[in-house]
């Protein structure tokens, strides 16, 4: 079979962990199968820059590029979108399929019988019409979905790859803040903006700090959580009664009703407002209305690129997600996401559900794990998010710093 | 002989480990010279906040709360000053000296021959005004200061315990948000904005990136560099012709004389400007005048106290700095801060030079290692940067997450 895979939306530090599983897939399929006459000369390439590079760029045959051992090492350890990302939306069909034919033929220029696509639910959104339309068509080539997101805001799976990763970051971060904030005697405010633009999974994480006696967020304000400018100030004022420094951990798409400027009013290409800004918006609040010590502190980028604390778990699982999306592909699936599905005690089974569930949906964190005030995370959820960050994986170092895979 | 130590500024992710420096030194000179009727049952106690911490808190007996290894080890590897921190600076004794007999009072109640302060160069003013006044009242307490920042910017040190893993955790970042900026095809400017009050040393080590064949940032700004918003907004659309992504590091105390917006105004209890800003402020610039995707990051408190990411060659020299200061107080000496003077090979040699030195002064960056164009960083520099990052020091992990110490 001819597989050609791409990665999709923002970058993650788990992402090329699933390319890697895809590759790997591949040839294990082609070693394991010699008598397959479908099976036995697997060829994979990669696609530069998602969707949109099937128009105008050419494949890189990952075989060549992948050949050395090390590399592939490398690349798992490699955070970000190795092959570049797209953020890009497909058109409905039924109003032009102009687009639609160019993907078909740069895919039959290669003779690609399954086309991979590694990404969030704006991702899934493309899985689903493209393998829609395919079939309509009368196209024998398949198209599966492989999750993706720091969000962990999809539909059809207990979580997204690339979620624990910056999950552990967060934590890790989050620990040494409280360290740094907890120094000095005088009355301070930290405000910490965490990413998630519609759902508060990632914010909601810190929580975990509690499990080893650890000081978590004396506040964690999600985009679920009712919660208004004046009660964070109530309640920031409460615990200065108690404590000498507060720490709020805010998720960047909070919307308090009573604030009055928290979005820049640009969209980006989807549609979604561009969010920034509710860390300094409440310490602004903070310095007018209290008037002690305040720092806003944004994780920005780095929380979703920061391979240099990587859950163990996390990678293996992204790698795996990757490997049942070519399995998928063989038994002759098309339109579907890969999905985990978790048991009792973790045991992660992977499964699948149909791509257009997941598509441009947003799976928002439980209101059950919010606490009534709506400021904090109940202990239930520590036991979701504690499996997702275990296990460390080290970078490789050169001349002291990380070594990353670049194609 | 009975010492006492403190910790004193802005935290590091070293700090710690001259605490432990001095502890360590302390027991062991103790075990060696068990004849030496002076040193047999030498003792050591912490004071919390700093100086501060003598007027009104009870000291720490360090023997008692690091007896356990196992916690000795943690302290090591724990970010910020664990005995915590002021921001406070004595008078000069021939206007008041009402503090320094509080002082010495409190040094006398527990027969202290030694005080120990861990600091920058506000603590080494500090050091050298306390000495000064105990030698003029005829009491036999000596004054010893521990070289500390990671602003490195202490005279008199090739270079400053906690600058070593800053630098590390600076590139670590950099270059993954280098890996982020880098996967859409869109023309994009990312600026980081990087601690550094009066001096760029942090800012400028961003030139390592370029030692494993990395993208290190397309300029680089100091406070140190003779540059304007006008050529910034030049160098960026010079940079735009060539590269879709252009990544400038620009250290947080950058004055261009044609930026009319910079300073919040504020100053702390030293009279230091507050700085913040500027990162937002050049990130508006392309934004009215240059009209591409562009965003700041600001890599905040993180700079100063990601334990995770240490350099094992700074943790170490941290270490031995504690332990210099022990041997320079059993010598006798006070008035002194322990030095480092580097040799050909970078065999650091522990020295001292006496505190009133470096007190309140700032060493700069180096002119002749900014290239005549005042954005980058010249290659001489590497070799400075480079010992200081070299090996990993991996934290102690439970549930995912690293332990820390607390007293």
């Amino acid at each position: 079979m001819r597989f050609a895979v791409a990665q999709s939306g923002g970058p993650t530090a788990a992402i090329n962990a699933s390319l890697a599983g895809v590759y790997e897939a591949v040839m294990e399929l082609s070693r394991k199968y010699p008598n397959d006459e479908r099976l036995r000369s697997n060829v994979v390439y990669g696609v530069r820059h998602g969707i949109q590079g099937l128009f105008n760029e050419k494949m890189i045959n990952l075989q060549e590029a992948l050949s050395n051992p090390h590399d592939l090492a490398l690349l798992k350890k490699t955070p970000s979108s190795a092959l570049g990302s797209c953020r890009f939306r497909l058109p409905d069909a039924e109003e032009d399929d102009s687009l639609y034919h160019k993907i078909r033929a740069a895919l039959d220029r290669y003779q690609i019988d399954a086309f991979l696509y590694i990404g969030g639910n704006d991702s899934m959104d493309t899985v689903a019409k493209l393998s829609k339309w395919l079939k309509e068509q009368g196209s024998h080539i398949q198209v599966i979905g492989v999750p993706k997101t720091i969000d962990n805001d999809l539909e059809g799976t207990d979580h997204t790859p690339g979620f624990g990763s910056a999950v552990k970051y967060l934590n890790m971060t989050l620990q040494e803040i409280v360290r740094d904030c907890s120094v000095y005697q005088v009355q301070s405010v930290t405000i910490v903006e965490i990413m998630g633009r519609d759902a508060g999974w990632l914010t909601a994480s810190s929580c975990l700090l509690r499990t080893n006696g650890e000081i978590s967020p004396n506040f964690i304000y999600l985009p679920e959580s009712d919660f208004t400018v004046a009660q964070f100030l109530s309640d920031v004022r409460d615990a200065l009664k108690i404590n000498h420094r507060v720490i709020c951990a805010v998720s960047e798409g909070v919307r308090p009703p009573d604030a009055d400027l928290f979005r820049s009013g640009e969209n980006d290409e989807f549609g979604h407002a561009y969010l920034s800004g509710i860390g300094k918006y409440l310490e602004k609040q903070v310095q007018n209305h209290i008037g002690c010590k305040v720092r806003s502190v944004e994780l920005n980028i780095m929380q979703r690129c920061s391979a240099h604390v990587c859950s163990f778990t996390d990678l293996c699982e992204a790698e795996r997600c990757g490997k049942q999306a070519v399995l998928l592909a063989v038994a002759g699936e098309s339109g579907k996401m890969v999905s985990m599905r978790r048991g009792e005690f973790y045991d992660i089974v992977y499964d699948n559900i149909p791509a257009e569930e997941a598509a441009n949906k947003v799976r928002l964190f439980p209101k059950k794990w919010i606490t009534p005030a709506g400021n904090q995370i109940c202990d239930e959820a520590i036991d979701y998010f504690m499996p997702l960050i275990q296990g460390e994986v080290y970078p490789e170092m050169s001349h002291g710093m990380p070594m990353h895979f670049q194609f």
